[in-house]
């Protein structure tokens, strides 16, 4: 029940165990073809460049980043968490000239501020996180696409810890790139990043081909300025999964099968029914929270449906509680780091662990710890608490 | 029966499906630690930076490049085949100044040859292939760490087709950096590569380190020149697996679960053993291809003992031989691609396929289907042949 990476859905991990076939065997191809436009209905896209990344959710942000961004284009990032200070990283390593806004840990930023930041450092990209565990709230994305067009930057965001769980519209909300994982709330493991990308972002890379071409049919000699990596190269890779089937790497065959298990999920479920499952979740959870008396961190309008913060209580020592509820009742949550280290902790209710009896089952847990802790909870006040929400919920729903 | 990725071992699916842990779980430390254990004695070293990079084998190779590498540096390439020009790709993407030498495809270097090079060049890193797949030879490497040490440059090689089914001693041959894949003879899928560092390529990584300290604790502009990569920086994957435990990615614990599966069924076999089974059944395919008329491709002295080069007679379409090979029997052997393109097909045998069943069949179902294009085959001979090898080898054995 941490901020994610959780365990994974069962079915996810019986498709992993699927035996594996060459990766241009026909069969291949049609699974590729089929996770294509799965993740085509994650997303909410139309992108014909809907694909996976070989690697964790790191790895997709990076094969976004130094694909679309060429050595000293102006990059803006706006860092409300961890995961911002990463993509502000990251595009500096690209060679980005990288220009931030902060705001406070739990607090998102106003589009005015937003614009006022694009107009003054007129970037190439924005580079934006949707939803970030750090501090368990999400970034609202919807009005700043128009921004983008208007200053003429593409506009990338990572959704890694919120798509599947949250509202997340590619194509109505303007993204032109947009990167993933699976071990939030899709339900599976680590180690392979869905992307997807607008046709604008998809020129802009086929654009850089040109100063490539001496590389490809090169093997000696190499000085040009080309995407800086081989791996990320989001044109290569988009050759290999489209129609031209060019070798690029070979296919983690396991992790596209977990992937492919993890939008079938989602997708027989319904995406609106899986996000209305971990806004429901979620509210249960931190009503529960709250009914014992904690304090929830962040802007609680702005709060992820999949994960909440929680002040720690003065007086009480936040790793001995973790520490008993994993031993006692093999439940994780998660600690804090950077600004919110020993102030908070983050209970996620993602995935598969998106279910009533694993956020009821907690908070009794939880309750538990916090008595034998020394700290006063009202009996029952927590179970009580989200069960009302949850009643609440199938009122509101019938 | 491809030339890799193939068919994974049943053992290592399974331990694939097991369920997941939290990154920072007591027993997720434990199963990292015991995989870099146990990938010590897989790449036969005493190296501590033994670990897994989260990607198929080309992330391994561009990880180790891209962290050993500074721009401006001198990187010399011997190229044998398609990898090698890898390798100098990766190289002069990470801004390397890259030089190579060549031989024909299906020959390896004299060592001379390199150290000629080496004297003229006087690179800061040579990088070289171990065994091609794309030409079924393997460089013999156990002469070029003396050259190296005397020209003070780092030795990297990529042994993704060899390790496990070829001789490969990283301490004793004098090694700096050496990364792999699972599937090939390792017997499990793409999607995890493991790495092995010696104490002077740490050394110039963390060296690196110093450059970087601004990016690591800014949010905002960055500038300076460090490993291009955060994804692949070394350093960095180093603290995380270290026993600092930063974190970086989030670790992708269902490929950790099958590269630990993956090792575990080689070191249970024996290092020895393993590589001696992928020999004899090398061996016994290629002496049941040659039995029936078919010409081996390449130098025999140094072809691998997991796939063999067979020229494509005249007067028969290797790809209609390829379909229904895959059509009718459900086995896939490899075609070719570059100057090679068209005239031999890879036949492998590595991994879970490295069995006597594995080859007998493939024999007997190849002989079948160039009698049915009309290529004359004598009944019987290529499973003849394989079976006296066998014979052979236990003879040699006993």
């Amino acid at each position: 029940m941490g901020p994610g990476p959780v365990n994974a859905d069962p079915r996810v991990l019986r498709a992993m165990s699927a035996q594996l076939v060459g990766q241009y065997d026909p069969s291949m191809t049609a699974y590729m073809n089929e996770t294509m436009e799965l993740y085509r209905g994650v997303f909410r896209t139309r992108n014909a460049a809907t694909l996976l990344v070989d690697g964790t959710s790191r790895a997709g942000i990076e094969a976004a980043i130094v694909s679309l961004v060429e050595p000293g284009d102006r990059v803006l990032v706006p860092i409300f968490g961890r995961f911002g200070h990463l993509l502000a990283e990251i595009a500096g390593r690209a060679g980005a000239d990288v220009h931030t806004i902060e705001t406070e840990w739990g607090e998102v930023f106003a589009p005015e501020r937003i614009e006022a930041a694009m107009r003054e450092v007129r970037p190439k990209l924005l580079a934006v996180v949707h939803g970030d565990t750090s501090t368990t709230v999400a970034q609202p994305l919807d009005e700043l696409a128009a921004i983008c067009a208007e200053h003429g930057a593409l506009f990338y965001t990572d959704v890694t810890a919120s798509l599947g769980g949250n509202e997340f519209e590619m194509d109505a909300w303007g993204l032109d790139a947009a990167t993933a994982g699976l071990q939030k709330c899709l339900g599976g493991p680590s180690g392979s990043a869905p992307i997807s990308l607008s046709p604008a972002a998809v020129e802009r890379i086929e654009s850089r081909k040109s100063i490539e071409a001496g590389i490809r049919s090169a093997g000696d000699a190499v000085r040009a300025d080309p995407i800086r990596s081989n791996y990320f190269d989001l044109g290569m890779i988009l050759d290999y999964w489209g129609e031209k089937r060019l070798n690029h790497h070979t296919e983690a065959t396991s992790m596209l099968y977990g992937a492919r298990e993890c939008a079938r999920l989602l997708l027989d479920e319904g995406m609106d029914q899986a996000i209305d499952r971990h806004r429901v979740n979620g509210a249960a959870m931190a009503a529960g929270a709250a009914a014992m008396g904690l304090e929830l961190f962040g802007d609680q309008a702005h709060r992820m449906h999949n994960v909440v913060g929680v002040a720690i209580p003065d007086g009480v020592d936040g790793e001995r509680v973790r520490g008993a509820l994993l031993e006692d009742f093999a439940i994780e949550i998660g600690t804090s780091f950077g600004p919110l280290h020993g102030r908070i902790w983050r209970i996620g209710t993602m995935g598969f662990n998106a279910r009533r009896d694993a956020v009821l089952t907690t908070l009794a847990a939880l309750e538990q710890v916090l008595r034998a802790e020394g700290h006063p909870v009202t009996a029952g006040a927590g179970v009580g608490a989200a069960r009302d929400a949850y009643a609440d919920a199938a009122g509101a729903g019938a």
